[in-house]
């Protein structure tokens, strides 16, 4: 049956990760209401996810409270204050933060799994941060939680670069190593190729391998389900796509493709009308035209998010010849 | 090279074709401005696309010209006016017209190719149509046109009908067979079984493989991108995925996978900014959540077309209780 029509059956193991208020926190320097993350934290629940991304452990100095909201930090008082009665067993839950290398006070900040709602830390890292980022897996792992290697910006590095990251990651107790989209830039080709990659360095050591794709090409469903289908366990979604630049994976067209009954779609619909629907009214996400090109150019979304926050928003042409002039 | 790295490589035989006027068209009555088809026109000439679709030559008795613009009917008057001056020779661009089972006075009003700046009908049907277009592809083709035989609905219909279609188009003079994803409901494994099927029927026949995506599900581009990866040489798209409900492949993230440097990034653009992005005050288009339901369902989106002309267009929950309720 599965071989013949897998579009219907499903993989238990296939576990998918909420990233709306971590990534969607990037828009809005993470100033979201309680409310918003409440509602988002009860969909979740609601509709069956397996993990639920609430923020970044990031620096307080590096990202001062005056401008960043509670999401960028994570404090512990700040989650438990919004679901100090989190049950991850009852609710079939797991809570997430992500811990950047280069912008965490990780070994003062995380706190024993035992003393925080935060089930699992992963860690973000850019390739010639490795050598942190072994070590904060190592330390969070040491504390008792579940741990992820997230790679960004593979698009942006050679072959040989990532060959070394999965071997200095490949030792590490991180239970996930996640392929990281961060400019929309890959096609599926080239999804093929990075889980091929990844899981041949990989083999043996148990670790699951995660997909996390941006949409500048709306792609970023497609990349998610290439993924899945090749193999990945892990799957990174966020409600309407919600998330910086053109947005990530929706997590409405995701669970629409799963066919685990444990997913409930509704839900999600819901929060959508809700909650995040209304946000556009004050922040602007998705698979715009400038955000396009930067993704067919491999390019960092900043100077498309600089560019529609311009009088010229609409000004399609210039934007692109001002890329090209660049190169 | 081409194995290692496909993606940056190229198929001189891959042919695009712009159905921005006749699908677009769809959402208005084809009340489209001289001005607009014509700068279509201009943009793919520029932009070194092969095929131009600019409306259906449907019935006028079906559709009064009293409710429908003119490229519904494409009367040869009305295109002459327009584009009487067409070279494809040198312009590298040929014109197209869809013609519908069902809904064309064919026999009547397809005039010769010679008479015409028209140098392909494609024959749109459904499966029980599959006679009179065989017909119509027959009668095409002796009247000097290039053709092809575009099965819509096909996520709709068994697999028995599908090959029951495949046969009878198997003998014709069609150079094209396209599948077509009407509801936008299929992913990327029922595309390579499509294509498998399709080109195992009509194999030695040396009918090309087009796709038609529809954006419901945003898979319109990766389904478009997935034909062509196993060898489709005909590819639709539209400018912005100007289309019906969600729309289409949008033609600008298509030129930016395609590596001909014959097709041009920057006119496209151009007319985005300058006629297509204008268009979004007046009519509405796009992967939006009513379509990505719909789409998820396998239904015609003229449900959700509806729901989002009403006063609870933001009611997800209750579209997708009454969908529900409905099956």
């Amino acid at each position: 049956m599965a071989d013949k029509a897998p579009w219907i059956t499903y993989r238990p193991e296939l576990k998918v990760l909420d990233c709306t208020v971590r990534d969607g926190g990037l828009i809005n320097n993470h100033q979201f209401t309680d409310e918003l993350v409440r509602a988002v934290y009860d969909a979740n629940v609601a509709a069956g996810i397996d993990y639920m991304e609430i923020g970044y452990k990031n620096s307080a100095e590096q990202f001062p409270k005056s401008e960043f909201g509670a999401w960028r930090h994570c404090d512990e008082e700040d989650m438990n204050r919004l679901i100090g009665d989190h049950d991850a067993e009852k609710t079939g839950l797991k809570m997430v933060a992500m811990a950047d290398a280069g912008k965490s006070d990780w070994q003062a900040k995380i706190v024993a799994r035992a003393d925080s709602v935060l089930d699992m830390i992963r860690v973000a890292f850019y390739a010639h941060q490795v050598s942190e980022a072994v070590e904060m897996i190592q330390h969070c792992h040491e504390l008792g939680y579940e741990t992820s290697a997230n790679l960004m910006a593979v698009s942006n590095i050679s072959e040989t670069e990532i060959d070394t990251v999965l071997a200095a990651v490949e030792p590490t107790p991180a239970g996930t190593m996640c392929i990281v989209d961060s400019f929309g830039y890959l096609y599926r080709e080239q999804i093929d190729m990075l889980y091929k990659k990844y899981t041949e360095a990989l083999e043996g050591t148990g670790k699951e391998i995660g997909i996390h794709a941006h949409n500048n090409m709306q792609l970023a469903f497609a990349n998610t389900l290439e993924a899945i289908i090749l193999g990945a366990n892990r799957a990174d979604a966020t409600m309407a796509g919600l998330g910086r630049g053109a947005g990530n994976c929706p997590m409405e067209l995701l669970l629409g493709f799963l066919r685990n009954p444990k997913f409930k779609f509704r839900p999600v619909l819901a929060l959508l009308q809700d909650h995040i629907h209304p946000l556009r009214e004050t922040v602007e996400w998705g698979p715009l035209i400038p955000y396009n090109i930067t993704g067919q150019m491999n390019l960092h979304p900043r100077s498309a998010i600089k560019f529609l926050g311009s009088d010229d928003r609409e000004n399609f042409v210039k934007f692109y010849d001002e890329l090209i002039a660049d190169i």
